[in-house]
């Protein structure tokens, strides 16, 4: 499985994604689902992914030689991220219809794959978006102004808690990295090395935080020491039920 | 859907349950999925229920009918909880077969249930159950002792990170709180009012602490308040990802 996230916040985007691709018991492979299109002063692009690895390798590879033959790829010339949501929406169907003939002899075999897509192009505020396997996107909601594919459900509670369009862009990722790890701790098919990058809004021309953090990495185990203890402490502060009780019974 | 949760300590055992049983947009009903058989001094069993609700209803009346027809019904009989769980497993199995005829007309229709059964019978110690929907069962683990059914996911966190045997009843109980509320919170088929029961173990002739918190109980708010605002501090708490991203450049 796969968890990986974005937010948009009016300080800029914040990527994350866990590294984990087959929790199968023969087989726990990584691979990098974070790729990044950056063309200094101009335009940055952040693409997470999700779903069968053959498909995402095969559309990331398009877009790679997209830019190689420098044939005014769209990546590259589209005023709108939107736009090019659109382009890696169908390049991905294109791809998973090749495996996916229901009349076929592998009928019923999933290709499909799920992207979140985010950046900003010079001139235009950042844009994020969730391309599902049919090929269509959706925005990030106002209220809750982030994004999720792969394995969801775990991590949204602190999320659905913690994030609004102003929240400082440095609470978003320690609670993009609490939420991932939270993941980790309770599914074994999401798996580090975690990958976090922050796009500060107008910062074209400069270079974005990322980094990777691996299981055992100095600031993943401060975070997860610092986060268990204040969380046992959390506990001990909620109102005590027995008094409750007692008072209701 | 559903959200129950049961916890086995040493010190016990804690039910928690929903009570949203539909929610499609036209109907959001509730029913309680919590069901209490107490012989008082002698056993004591709780029963938490998810999936069809046919046919966990038609489980919980015969169990009521095998009471009242007292005909040594096996649930005040039985020496062992494990063996009224295979007994409850079986009739909801047969229940469930009547709507499953996978030749008939209906074929394809999930009529399926899962169950938390818990409790002691005077003489052992007290046990927990969950029930699958082919009518076995499995108890808590040691490590992680609790069992959940329904939609686990988002409230399973905080249990990984708190919830162990010598866990303190208060405690144990707090966090189920938290763990449902997140879940309501995050998933709107998940619903109030939510029913609490701490049974201590060997307490075969007291009552249970048990409470019904509705939406907007003063203590299912102060919960709220109080979690929300320590989340936010515990989150400001973590280390700065900004000060580790320059020193590790």
């Amino acid at each position: 499985m796969t968890y990986c996230l974005a937010i948009a916040l009016e300080e800029g985007l914040i990527f994350c994604s866990d590294s984990r691709t087959n929790a199968g018991p023969d087989q726990v492979t990584s691979y990098s689902k974070m790729h990044r299109f950056s063309f200094q002063g101009e335009r940055k692009l952040f693409l997470l992914t999700a779903g069968n690895l053959a498909t995402t390798q095969a559309v990331i590879t398009q877009l790679h030689r997209d830019i190689e033959e420098n044939l005014q790829p769209l990546i590259r010339t589209a005023n709108y991220v939107g736009d090019i949501a659109d382009y890696i929406g169908s390049l991905m169907v294109l791809e998973k219809n090749k495996y996916t003939d229901p009349s076929g002899p592998d009928a019923g075999i999933d290709a499909g794959a799920t992207f979140i897509l985010g950046g900003q192009i010079k001139g235009h505020p950042p844009e994020l978006y969730l391309i599902y396997p049919e090929g269509n996107h959706i925005t990030a909601s106002q209220t809750h102004p982030y994004l999720q594919i792969g394995e969801v459900k775990y991590g949204k509670p602190i999320l659905d808690r913690i994030i609004q369009p102003d929240t400082p862009m440095e609470t978003a990722l320690r609670c993009a990295i609490v939420s991932l790890d939270s993941t980790m701790r309770s599914n074994s098919t999401v798996g580090p090395p975690l990958e976090c990058l922050a796009y500060n809004k107008d910062t074209l021309s400069s270079e974005e935080n990322y980094a990777k953090l691996r299981e055992n990495d100095d600031y993943l185990v401060a975070i997860r020491e610092s986060w268990e203890k204040n969380i046992r402490e959390a506990v001990e502060d909620l109102p005590n039920f027995e008094t409750y009780f007692s008072n209701n019974r």
